[in-house]
């Protein structure tokens, strides 16, 4: 049996491949849209990739599960657990064989035992791997977002990114018993999750890559919770703010993504086209650095830098259903165009090369810059009322300290809070570091805010100097 | 002013860059379908890419012009000379402006002149390019398949490869004449022609880059010859055979190369898949090197070398209306599908790893092999009368010198004469070192020739032990 | 806690990378010699490599731990256990930290507590791994060459590589009492083990990366064999023949490699310098594969094919105290230097490309092939006694099954039977499916044999004809 | 004959490989330290390296000529003009040829003429190609820096850079001397200068790559200036400051570079090292972008942007008699090392990540930013006399066109007149549009002074929005 794990960083995300040596099958699991290295490391093997799965209906990037049916022909195998609302719309398209609790499928000798094990969704599976060559019980599990090492999958992100109410509580208590079930299972039982550290389908995941089960029993707080009720109460608590893009996700997913044969082309952009998208109101994402940006940038752009948040923030903030425009050189156009398709960005109208920025300058344009504040500066802005400051960390963020008197809204929902943002004066936004405000500036500079600064260092930096801050455990921010 | 020259080393061919640093106007002169090259440049050089041209409608790969104009909204000039079989057909819906003798645009301030110089073909361009920020002569002529290095642009092509008789002649007077109004031209003007050593655009190409007028007019042929009798008798001896496709990139290029916006991913290839292509007569090319497929293939398969000469012969030998089919590690697959591309051979069906050559012999497969003879082997068997020989190399080649009583078909017109090959005894075939002649045996094999081999080192390895040969020079070769 | 595995294809090795995100600290568990990914990984996580150790002197690649400590100023933590023999004799020099059973070191919050676990070696340590920022239980145990996915590590390298007569039993017994103890940790404990599937460290090591100790208990044969006398029986049997090459590997580690801040680039070769180094008798190694140096490669060298076991056969066949030569294009000149390195064949005299070959023959040099033989054929010259037929694959093989009648000298033992080979007539040499064969033909016509063939498929192929063969439980082959 | 041409950006430098395919020779001329792009062309060409020579002795980087001998042990061709202060001190140790005015030699059948050009140095040669196998006219001159596309190579570096006193105008009249012969070659004739666009070597160089003798007699101010007398005070006008370092590489390029056998893999350097480093007072240079340094950098260090002006900030600012160190990420480690060794900084102490700045802060150490002044706030405080404005550029750039009352001291030039600025109240930077300015100031914070800023958009943007300014046609700048 050989096994591959493949990590996106920019994702966080887990997919395996699955190889039986001897029959020279191999099945990827929970595979994401970028399915090169998957048909790389099984050339590589001398393995054929004729099985694909997936634990469940991804929230957090597009499956890349019917581009590989499409590119190798692969059998899927797709749950047909948790009702109508959460059958695959596509599996008859792609001839897919339906799988739910107690079904088995074999890749080679290698048996897939299939566990149906909801709470993050309803409709969520986990396998259990057996090398028959060798061994009569299975050696590890796919837990996908069911179990991570060191958190479990958060059961909210319906209700509160797909806007399905009510059902948050009942995902939990499905969770809680999934787990029972599962701990039932042999300690020495690898697990094998879907996600890692930073990830927003949970709030705890660790860096390691893969743990046990007698190993999580002891140190996982989601088994280590002994009843219900305080299982309910602690995993529905401190979750972080689901991306926006993530019920955009659920859809797509669900329906079935498009199938691009590889991610595309897109046109080089020119100075005239540019101001046509930015007289046009088009979205044209300026993707340099935080410090690049606001040294000077095209006014009406907004900035992401191309690093490893750039597809989060992308999601949070970019629209599905019209063109978006990149400034990237060409060195990187075709990584930021792989990280909008890895979340279902497909419509990439044209990319721009940053020295636009100059041509822009050249041509007569003036160029906006970004002023930031110092902590200080900041403290004394606020006392003489000179100014308004906002967080916009996440709102479990800002309950374990902040400013004094200060309020929050996360960068990703301030486009829905605009008209409760003053208006006058200068208005310091401030996140953690100051990765977030800088995004947040530019979108509130985009959006017609004039007198927008954020604070150089962020909380890390006012807390360090010893600032004034409290601590809110009752309160509820704004964006919350 | 910028130049850059771009020179892909499959197709022998030469495409250019020019453009004012003033004003950030670029244009791309002859593109190829590979386009990424020209956008790294311009960007890398700070310029836009506003303006794209090309001297000819090419007969030796697709043309990159449409897909620029797609990708950057340059504006086209295209040539209005040589009557209406030679005018562009999609002209007017990429708004491209014609320009013919006398004509002149601007690339920023670079003044292009147009001339119009017929021969190799009736619509042929040629570009004087004069930097008006420094000069007001021109520095160099950008020739395209007028003026080699060394050599002419053949006029022949039309009638051979197109099929469009009588216009061979005819094509030399044009050409003696062009050649005459460009000797006129200053001595120190720059040549920067379309193609070097290698095209079978000319017969004897220089692999020096570029030259002058000057120095053609004493040591190019086309130069020195000085009646139009004697020039026209020359230029249409011993060029080499026409790649057949030839006459298919002539169509498409008139007609509108269809736009890739980047080459595709193809289906990834299973034993399966193998089998059925091979059932239902597909062409599937084994892009090994002849020494790997000698010791063994899957029967039925075409080896064509992934190696400089793999898309001339892929142009020679493979259909345009059906899919065909490649054995290609994944390292090399992107190159294999580019090549096809840029010849226009935009339908491949499926890409094999070459494990699935083990793959069929494990799946109980037979695997064929090539046998080869050595110079002494096959002269003993020609002696004998215990075999047939066969050179297939080009036919002015064979008119060098050749093995005595031997014929020639060169391997790219073998496919016509199958019906002249012996069926019974073995068939020996041979070229110049043993590249062709492995094509060749596999071409043979494939059509269902059970005793084919080629002779080890071929006509190069003959000669040097002094075999019996002699040098025709009055005969025609069968494939002639 | 962050921990990433590198796997090197090459020599089946993995080692780790464990950082603490808090403190930034992170150390390097059995690093190789090629050790930029190592120092890449680390700036990609934001650690600092201040810590490095190794568990055991290895055997089978040359240790970068030195050449580590000498890029980032790492400190090294080396075993003390296993007597003076198996002393460091260069942890002074670098201001090693000595450790050994019970002591416990910190990588930031992370605790590496020793095992003393000899066996394979006597010096040999494993670490257990605690995250004390979440748990006071180890998650895994890095066991180096103790225990594997699926099997345990041989203790009969000392004995049949470096020539300590009497310690293979010693060493067996040995490592049964560690495995006693071992097997006393919790069943839900992470096994990362130091090599994997194809490692001659071992005689059946699984793909899996990594396991549990539960799960080996259930399955991995150096567990389930109860009693001490059945083990030392079982672990000494049918272990493949260790390279010669570990002898040398051993005293390197123990002295201490040399530091080369990088793999070096060497001259490149002429053909004039070709001739030197062949009329001197120096090692010249055509990389190129078996098919094409069958067909032509000059006479005097060596084809040891650029694929996963080129540094295994270097290792076998290659001299470390003279320079070798390199035949290999520039393309992948720097994998080949590199693999050399890795085993320690640190001078190469210089490089050739593979084009020499040809500029061989142009200057007048014959050029050898290297001929085939089918099974059929193969069978015919046996039994009409006109040939000798010799098996190169390892004695544990030959022993599995035969064909009747032929001897087995393993390829890397051959240059040590010369005088037990026939000098007259030919010799058939045949290994599993024709790799080996087709290394060990090419050494025996450098060594003076010029009527040496080799049967194509090797023993796959005649078994799959159903020739007629023998298996051996009793006998043992020339070279054992 | 095969003629490849290989351009360094970052030196704005030509070097040629000329083969002949007939005999397999290859030469290369004015090789710089990167030599494998020449060993893989080569190589890809089918060609040997046998022959290597130099137009002079280079003073803009150092030669790779010695490395070229001792990777493939070529024969050198060196100039013996100009008399013994510019004679080859290690042309005896490698058994190279030393050649004149009028003596020639052979590569394969292209024949190399030796002209003796003196002017821009006493010992330059320019070399005559003439392809013997198909003319007996040259058909290019290597020209070196003798002449450049619409410029000459300046004849006054020796004395301003290397200090040889009165020798400028002695090399200005040779200079027209050799033009006078040159110009009497064929007005076809090519020319292949050594270098383009941006050199130092040169005030006005073209973009084009080649022109013609013809040409270059029209439009090249060199050979339109018909006196001696004009031509002698045009040449030595207008020059740029040429670079320190150029001293250093003329004395290194005579005496024999040393040998690199691949540039170097320095040492990882760790947040302890760098403040070993500071505290002793080395040289620790940031390559980030300014923006990204302005934002926060580690005191002490000094910000060279590693952009095309890396290795000329670089020579002019860091000393060749100790170790400095750098500041990059691992992507781009390899390419400012060897940036720095094409200019001779062989002394590399460690490399640091750009993340010990966060480190850094980590541990409690200050981050300094670095300011800038917009042109209006620059005027502003000029006419209050808060502050003292300094132009960084050029002196032939300040005398063209400068801020009225504003002194020059080039950036290079900084370090020699410390002891000349203000140390009370701001010191305002610029220089022509942000770039130099911006090191100017990381360079003068680093020598102690703490209230120095710079201005945004630089004289550009000074002249762009019409503020005062003034034309200096007799004045000198402090620097010159």
């Amino acid at each position: 049996m050989i096994l591959k794990r493949f990590y996106d960083e920019k994702l966080a995300q887990a997919s395996y491949l699955i190889g039986c040596a001897a029959t020279g099958d191999a099945i990827v699991v929970d595979p994401n849209r970028d399915i090169e290295p998957y048909l790389r490391a099984a050339e590589s093997e001398g393995l054929e990739l004729r099985h694909v799965t997936e634990t469940h209906i991804h929230a957090d990037f597009v499956s890349g599960l019917r581009e590989l049916v499409a590119r190798t022909g692969a059998t899927a195998y797709l749950s047909n657990e948790g009702g109508p609302d959460w059958s695959y719309a596509f599996a008859d398209d792609i001839g897919a064989r339906l799988v739910g609790e107690a079904d088995s499928f074999m890749v080679g000798n290698i048996r897939f035992d299939v566990m149906h094990t909801p709470g993050h969704t309803p409709e969520h599976l986990t396998f259990l791997v057996t090398d028959t060559a060798g061994a009569d019980r299975p050696i590890g599990a796919l837990t996908g977002d069911f179990v991570f090492v060191g958190d479990v999958g958060r059961p909210d992100l319906l209700e509160k990114a797909a806007g399905v109410s009510g059902t948050m509580e009942a995902g939990a208590r499905d969770l809680f018993r999934s787990l029972e079930r599962f701990r039932e299972l042999p300690d020495w039982l690898q697990i094998w999750p879907g996600h890692g550290a930073g990830s927003a389908c949970g709030k705890g995941l660790s860096s390691i890559p893969h743990s046990t089960l007698g190993y999580e029993k002891l140190f996982n707080w989601g088994f280590t919770t002994d009843t219900e009720e305080a299982f309910v109460a602690a995993v529905l608590d401190g979750q972080p703010e689901p991306p926006k893009y993530f019920a955009e996700m659920k859809r797509i997913n669900r329906e079935g993504p498009a199938v691009l044969h590889g991610f595309p082309e897109p046109d080089v952009g020119t100075l005239s086209r540019l101001r046509e998208a930015l007289d046009a109101g088009a979205w044209v994402v300026d993707t340099r650095s935080a410090a690049e940006f606001a040294v000077g940038h095209v006014p009406g752009t907004l900035n992401i830098p191309l690093n490893r948040s750039f597809n989060t923030w992308a999601g949070w903030l970019l629209p599905y259903d019209e063109d978006v425009f990149l400034m990237v050189d060409q060195a990187h156009a075709d990584d930021a165009i792989r990280d909008l398709g890895m979340i279902g960005l497909d419509r990439v109208g044209a990319v721009f090369a940053p020295t636009v920025v100059h041509a822009w300058a050249d041509a007569g344009g003036q160029l906006a810059t970004v002023r930031t504040r110092s902590p200080g500066e900041t403290e004394a802005a606020l006392l003489a009322g000179e100014a308004t400051v906002l967080d916009v960390r996440g709102t479990a963020e800002w309950r374990d300290g902040h400013i004094e008197g200060v309020d929050v809204i996360p960068t990703g929902y301030l486009l829905d809070h605009l008209d409760e943002l003053p208006t006058d004066g200068e208005l310091i936004l401030h996140c953690q570091s100051g990765g977030r405000s800088a995004i947040a500036a530019s979108l509130l500079q985009r959006a017609g805010f004039d007198n927008v600064t954020h604070m150089h260092g962020g909380w890390a930096a006012w807390a360090a100097r010893g600032l004034p801050s409290v601590r809110e455990t009752t309160g509820v921010g704004a964006g919350a």
